[in-house]
C-alpha cells in the first residue's frame, strides 16, 4: 500500500461504501457550489441534508469531546435536498450513471418516490437532476414526469432519449456549476 | 461504576456531549411524533434533519458493510426541522430548557438565526419550539419575534413573561404530542 505524506494510507478515503454511491460525488460538489453562489447572492436558500448515519458507541476521551467509535450509513427516508426559492418550497434528488444509453431507476428507492408524491400534493416544486457523466450531460427531470414514467413502463431504466425529450439541460459556469434554478425560474414564469 | 444486566456500563448511553444536548430529548421525540402522524394524515411533510456528523475512518469488515469507526459531531449550519405546509416552506428549531424564569439564548446559534432571516426574505414560515420543562409549558414563538428581542436587548437570555406575551402555547395530545401546524394554522387564516 502507498504511504502518504501524512504516513496515513489513503485507502480508506478513496473507496466508498457501495450503499451510499452518491457521496463525495462530482455532482455533489456542484451542486453544493451552485447552492452557495444561490445562498451568498440571496437567490435561494437550499442545502444539502447530512447523510443520515446510525451511531452506536461513543467515546469521551476528554471532558468536551465526543468520538464516535463505531457508526453505520442508514438509508435516507427522503430526498437530498430541500430549500426555499421565491417562496415555493424545493425538493430534490440528485443522481449520476455512468450509462450512456439510460438511466437505471434501481437507484431512485421506492420511499424516495412516495416522499416526491407527497411533498408535490401539498405544492413543492420537486425534480432530479440526473447526471450522465460520460456524455457529460447533466439534466433537470421534474419529479412528476419521472414518476408518470415509472407508474407507465415495466422497464428498469428511463432512456437517454427520454431525457432529451422531457429534460432540461443544465447549463454550467464556473461559478455555478449546476444552474438548476434557471430552468425552475423559467418553468415559473411560464405559469 | 454500576454494571448493568447486559454487562456493560450504561455511562456513554447517559452522559450526551455537550455540543449536541438538544439529541435524543422529549421534545424532539414529542415533534416527530407529530411529524408522523401530520405525514401520515397528509396534513404536512416536515422531517427532522440528520445529525452531522464528520466521519474520519470507515472499515469494510465485509464486501458491502461500512463501518464507522472514527467520527465527530459537527455544528449544524442550519436548523432542525423543515418542510412543506399547505404550499408554505417551514423552517424552525427546538430547544428545551430547565429554566424557570428565562430562556438563555446561548442555546441558539450565531448562523442559526441567519439562516432564519434568509429563509424569512424567501417567504419562510420560520419559529422557534421552546420548551420549559420543569413548568411543562411549550411555545411556538415566531423566528422574527425572537430575533426582534435579540436585536433590540443586550440580556442573554429572554425572559418566560416575555413567551406568554409573544408566544403561543402548544397544545398536547396523545396522538399530537406537540400540535404546532395548530397555530400555525390559525394565524395563516388571520392573515
Amino acid at each position: 500500500m502507498i504511504q502518504y505524506p501524512s504516513g496515513k494510507a489513503r485507502k480508506n478515503k478513496q473507496r466508498l461504501p457501495t450503499s451510499t454511491s452518491n457521496r463525495g460525488n462530482a455532482l455533489e460538489e456542484d451542486i453544493n457550489l451552485s447552492n452557495q453562489y444561490y445562498l451568498a447572492h440571496d437567490i435561494a436558500v437550499v442545502h444539502k441534508k447530512p447523510t443520515p448515519i446510525q451511531v452506536v458507541k461513543v467515546d469521551y476521551p476528554s471532558r468536551n469531546k465526543a468520538k464516535i467509535t463505531e457508526a453505520y450509513y442508514r438509508r435516507a427516508s427522503t430526498t437530498d435536498y430541500n430549500g426555499i426559492y421565491n417562496g415555493r418550497y424545493l425538493d430534490f434528488e440528485a443522481k449520476e450513471t455512468k450509462n450512456k444509453t439510460s438511466f437505471p431507476l434501481s437507484s431512485i428507492h421506492e420511499h424516495q418516490i412516495e416522499h416526491l408524491e407527497s411533498v408535490i400534493r401539498h405544492g413543492a416544486i420537486a425534480f432530479f437532476i440526473i447526471r450522465f457523466t460520460t456524455l457529460d450531460e447533466t439534466y433537470l427531470v421534474y419529479a412528476q414526469d419521472v414518476i408518470h414514467f415509472i407508474k407507465n413502463h415495466t422497464r428498469k431504466s428511463i432512456p437517454h432519449k427520454w431525457f432529451q425529450k422531457h429534460g432540461h439541460m443544465l447549463e454550467m459556469s464556473y461559478q455555478i456549476p449546476c444552474n438548476y434554478l434557471k430552468v425552475i425560474k423559467l418553468n415559473e414564469e411560464k405559469l
